[in-house]
């Protein structure tokens, strides 16, 4: 099944009009005609079909058909707050991958280490879209806007907050911590760690410190490996 | 700590000359000087530990002042056979990802479903030694050639072999399927999944059919999750 995104349609829409763009993707390159059903979700938990009424490459128009609710296939609530990587590549992979097998939110979150301090979240969304409609799933992960590190754990408390920091100390691991089903927040450090001072701030707000284990992961690998113990657990 | 790679050394070694590419890194980006200790693992669980005598950037020579052994920092034995992947990228990222989370063995194998049957194993060494050095670990997972898939099952029998494939079918989790420390083979299938012909032959060879959970993950996501899997069973 080929899936399409649009954000803007819900129940009551009746009947959708594609972008230039889209309307070339699907006449030119897909080669859809009128009477063609197309799959269209809105990242909500809806997947609708459409019949395609006028298949102009300009301005494709479909007419919704059947609409289905779907529940996500994953059954926790996880939040990934991780500092974007040097690479830009690298924060982008984290993004497809964890958006494969089952993310709600994401947060860019700056680091005092962090070498990189912009991101551009449009062409992350992109990425996130696009994992979503190839993995065939209908919940459009929230990609927050980035926030400083201190911004980030003063607003977040109720959920669990792991930190998964590199210095000494006592850790529990991640898979340890985390029970099935429990909302978890996930923090994950810049190439450089988190700073020292960010982790005594994370002690004071009642942080847990968690070790994903033994092995030394770059961010990307580390956030990979929390949404993945995470998916884990709740198996 | 930066960490070198040298397959050649092993404890009888007293001196060693690098390349003239890595003399070149050494003295000219590195700035390394006489008198300066460089470590270098040969990926059999040693660590070097180097003193330079002759800092030249064409012919860098240095002497061996002690051997440390170092165990592997994950305790199971894995071994995974996948289908390289349409683009080159998406198999290199996993080779890279795969050595900082743990992985003993990878064997490309070609399937009937396999748009990409070539692979350029000297490319893959690089990325899987650049992993191991980077993830500071001093064992070199074993890049076995390409092999047609019924061959490889059939010269692989004695471990436990579990093939991932997409099929409908009774499939257990991987996670129940393997027990700690258990050398383990995990086959991951093409972007197409493996044959109907090829997971009956994987029946009739006794391998395990197994899911990785609820996700539809692209070929070198799934080999990804297998890996944490079993990281995640033995931690």
């Amino acid at each position: 099944m080929q899936l399409f995104y649009n954000s803007d349609i819900n129940e009551a829409t009746q009947q959708l009009t594609f972008s230039k763009e889209e309307s070339r993707h699907i006449v030119r390159v897909l080669r859809k005609k009128e009477r063609d059903i197309l799959h269209i979700t809105n990242g909500k938990g809806f997947l609708f079909s459409a019949e395609i009424s006028i298949a102009s490459d300009k301005k494709c128009i479909a007419t919704i058909v059947n609409t289905e609710t779907k529940s996500k296939p994953w059954n926790y609530y996880l939040h990934i707050a991780i500092a974007p990587t040097k690479n830009n590549d690298r924060l982008e992979w984290f993004l497809e991958k964890a958006t494969e097998i089952g993310i709600d939110e994401i947060t860019p979150i700056i680091c005092q280490n962090s070498e990189r301090r912009v991101v551009k979240l449009e062409r992350l969304e992109k990425i996130v879209q696009s994992a979503m409609k190839q993995s065939l799933k209908f919940t459009l992960p929230k990609l927050n806007e980035p926030i400083k590190f201190n911004d980030f754990i003063n607003q977040n408390s109720d959920e669990t907050m792991c930190i998964a920091h590199c210095e000494e100390g006592e850790k529990k691991l991640l898979k340890d911590t985390v029970k099935p089903s429990e909302k978890t927040i996930i923090l994950i450090g810049p190439e450089g760690d988190f700073s020292s001072e960010e982790i005594k701030r994370s002690l004071e707000k009642k942080l847990q410190p968690i070790s994903l284990g033994e092995s030394r992961l770059r961010t990307e690998t580390a956030g990979l490996v929390a949404v993945q113990t995470i998916s884990l657990i709740n198996q």
